[in-house]
């Protein structure tokens, strides 16, 4: 039996891409009055449990990342493994 | 001057702690033929740039993370620093 294997996929906005997200989070520290924070920038992860029996997992998690859980116009991803 | 520092904090669900968007990713995998991932967590992350001009940004950054960036009752967070 092959054990499971773990990868987590950043996806962030690719840079001059507007983060309204992030820009609110600034604007609420500053408003707490954490001002030693200059800018926020937000972004998301998956952390995928692939059970690799066919091999060939990299050429799959870069199919996935692309099809659907990154928007390869406005964002961009990098994989992590164990 | 000092030069700006940088933190990435990360936010997850705690274990236990359902993940629609993560189910609902994961059902989309299977659908789409990626038989291969057995299961999804989401996550998000937060990029901080810091003028860490009086110190003790360690405290200051915990504080932001339990106020502002994470919901301390159903997430957990991590702190990564440059």
């Amino acid at each position: 039996m092959t054990k499971n294997k773990r990868a987590v996929v950043f996806v962030r906005l690719k840079d001059g891409v507007l983060d309204p997200q992030g820009v609110t989070i600034g604007k609420a520290l500053q408003q707490m009055g954490y001002d030693d924070f200059v800018s926020v920038r937000t972004g998301k992860f998956f952390e995928l449990e692939i059970n690799d029996s066919n091999g060939d997992i990299e050429k799959k998690i870069d199919e996935v990342c692309s099809k659907l859980l990154a928007n390869p116009v406005i964002e961009r991803y990098t994989v992590e493994k164990d």
